[in-house]
């Protein structure tokens, strides 16, 4: 059955056609897979979920802002009508080298001529305890979902049960002053200012707190010193309680415990620290940095495997001066057009050459008319422009016309009305950011075809 | 604790007016409500989801046509700024006659002093072996996400492993020739047919089939004989199979056995064929019908209990020949207009009126441009006027102005791109329909205030 299956899939694919297998469909896959569109090459994308998730704006699906339906795309939708693509739904388990193949959980096996893991990553916890257990992460559609509902249950508690705001109830612990920290603090608050004021009119709201903690001494610690004060003034001004140079401890279920003894009472801990490969990197037997990236060749190959590329966050590629590039969306694009590129010269007998990452600016947000923004030539921005600059950046980026359209009418009806209007609670269990099935036994049925 | 709450509670409502409790947040529940705003009472309005579901469109949601969000609408939302209401997410368990209070899942109780019960229904299985646990309900938000999921999923599988199609991978069968039967089976085909057809290049789309089970020689039989036969005729060539007069015997995981002994392979089974009452009813130790359904006097008070109404597919109010108001979203609109002007009648010291239902037809849309409407008077429409009259009705009844703004939007995309675009496959865990939790026992916090 899965000889005929693999026949079938074979006689519909062009033959004699190089095949490159992508494993992940975010911003690197995705930019890859569309990249060689016209290319002599048959292409095969992997991934566990059947639509694309746009993560810089998960923030705003678990703070209601956006519905999740509008920050993903189905991945076959956007390769509808494609002669060389082929996408399957699947998780990878494992590459078998020696067969040149990537594992399948449900056992199957995809060949392949050249392999690009995109797979990304995943939270980091650093370690600490109960933090993975106890923490929410926000990677995933559904993680962003899970999110929002609990926050909303734990006001429908305490308009219940006033006496259990004490508790924690209504205290939301973001840790992590990154710009993914800012973001979810900044838009946290606004939402309890503007909507859930009104939602629970019995509520004493000057009891939802919002509290961002940092292991630095400041947030946005990469960017320059003026922003980082922006960034810290607006969050106080916006009613965001900072708690800077104090890492955290450990988490239960709750109370978040600092390293200076403080004790916050919260169910709520919203884990934006940092981020790590994503686990199948840890199955490969590939040389990986502390945060678990693959080490790849200045062309983004892996040393000892001149078929196989990896970019975005999974990939410890460097600059000049041998730093790790930044785990950011421009970094997995470029490096996809890049790898575009070098498996056209692989394929003409050419040289690969290599990969220069562009720096052109980083943004974050903090809420109505307030971002921050570092650009290209020391360009530094904040305030409303900044705001509308972001807002306008991602708007453009968001895939399918469709998509924008409805993200553009929310935004405007969210900022004029003062709204939030996906505010719903949904059942919804997410896979743990770093589940990995087993590793299943390589079947041979390729040697029966 | 409870006790502080309840101080709180007592207090922040306005003193000595009577305190209506309303159990489900419905078409019923959620027009009673309203209709309460200017009266001298305290609305508690109690459900288990933290918003209302707009019913008739779950099935748009089922098939990727509507996003989820778009048909519901937080209950909060519609009451912000309304002094003499109260919303309570939980799920009521039973009511303490006695002490005239309703009791919840987690213990706490909710004293009234007129209660209105507008729970609604649940899907009637009609105790056929297997059909509650291999069908798919289509009642909440979370079945509907839950079904979309599956059916994408089983189009996944079959592209990864064709042979497995004829386990009845792409069969989906649809029990139940009523309105939501074929609004669901039309709905089906055109999203294979548009959508799918294009997804999945590589399947045999002519094996992906839609069988519509009903145990009557007709579809919508209630129906007038000439929008009968165009239902039919409408079905068969947009390619769903009838079974017609062949009542399912019992349902297995992998397929569906019909009493003439035919075996249908499959994995989704869409169980349409008929409502109960939600099984709250089978707790008050009232007198109900076969299906459920509370009897009630012409008013629509339950016998021996003066305060307490039941509106919608919980009540079974009968019309002057003695029989029962079908279960449909009119009857419980009307019903809660006038259990509004019963109570106000009631607490000026007047006598009550008895609840007339007055018809104003019934539509039942099959796929683009082909819908039926029986109105008033006799008048009887089919294709693409019934169709638009369809779209029409169902765009003004959505709550929300943007609810309304981002169907139509979404109805248009759909229309003239033949694209579906919430295709996303959630991991969610709906709450059974037939869900209801142990008696909780009766708390004597009432007696401690």
């Amino acid at each position: 059955m899965v000889l005929l299956w693999r026949e079938k899939f074979v006689q519909l694919m062009a033959q004699d056609r190089p095949r490159v297998v992508i494993v992940g469909a975010g911003f690197g896959g995705l930019t890859l897979a569309r990249a060689l569109r016209r290319d002599p090459v048959e292409v095969v994308l992997i991934d566990r979920q059947n639509y694309h998730t746009f993560q810089p704006l998960l923030y705003q699906v678990a703070t209601a802002g956006l519905e999740p339906e509008e920050i993903a795309h189905a991945v076959r939708g956007i390769f509808q009508g494609r002669r060389n693509f082929r996408f399957v739904m699947g998780t990878v388990v494992g590459v078998d080298w020696d067969a040149q193949a990537v594992l399948l959980e449900d056992g199957d096996r995809i060949d392949f001529d050249y392999l690009v893991l995109a797979a990304g990553a995943t939270t980091n916890y650093f370690g600490i305890e109960g933090a993975a257990e106890y923490s929410f992460s926000l990677k995933t559609l559904e993680d962003a979902i899970a999110l929002r509902s609990h926050i909303i249950r734990q006001f429908e508690e305490a308009d219940r049960h006033p006496e259990r705001i004490r508790e924690g109830l209504l205290n939301i612990v973001v840790v992590g002053g990154g710009p993914t920290g800012i973001e979810m603090a900044g838009a946290l608050v606004e939402w309890f200012e503007l909507v859930f004021r009104k939602d629970y009119p019995h509520l004493p709201m000057n009891r939802a707190r919002v509290l961002l903690v940092e292991a630095l001494d400041t947030v946005l610690a990469t960017y320059d010193e003026r922003l980082q004060q922006y960034a810290r003034r607006q969050l106080r001004r916006r009613g965001v309680e900072l708690h800077l140079g104090d890492p955290v401890a450990r988490v239960t279920p709750d109370a978040v415990y600092l390293q200076s003894g403080e004790r916050i009472p919260t169910r709520t801990v919203i884990w934006a620290a940092g981020v790590r490969a994503c686990p199948l990197a840890d199955r490969l037997g590939l040389p990986q940095t502390r945060g678990g990236r693959i080490e790849v060749e200045a062309d983004l190959r892996v040393p000892g495997h001149p078929n196989v590329f990896v970019i975005g966050d999974l990939a410890a590629s460097r600059d000049e001066n041998g730093r790790l590039h930044p785990q950011m969306a421009p970094v997995a694009i470029q490096g996809a057009r890049h790898v575009a590129r070098q498996i056209r010269r692989l394929l003409q007998g050419q040289e690969t050459e290599p990969f220069h990452y562009r720096h052109r600016g980083t943004m974050a947000t903090i809420g109505r008319h307030a971002a921050v923004a570092e650009l290209k030539g020391g360009l530094r921005l904040t305030g409303p422009l900044a705001w509308f600059a972001w807002l306008a950046l991602h708007l453009v980026q968001l895939i399918g016309f469709r998509n924008r359209l409805q993200v553009l009418i929310n935004w405007a009806w969210n900022y004029f009305t003062y709204d939030r209007s996906a505010r719903l609670i949904f059942h919804i269990q997410p896979v743990p950011a770093d589940y990995l099935p087993a590793y299943a036994p390589p079947q041979q049925t390729t040697t029966e075809a």
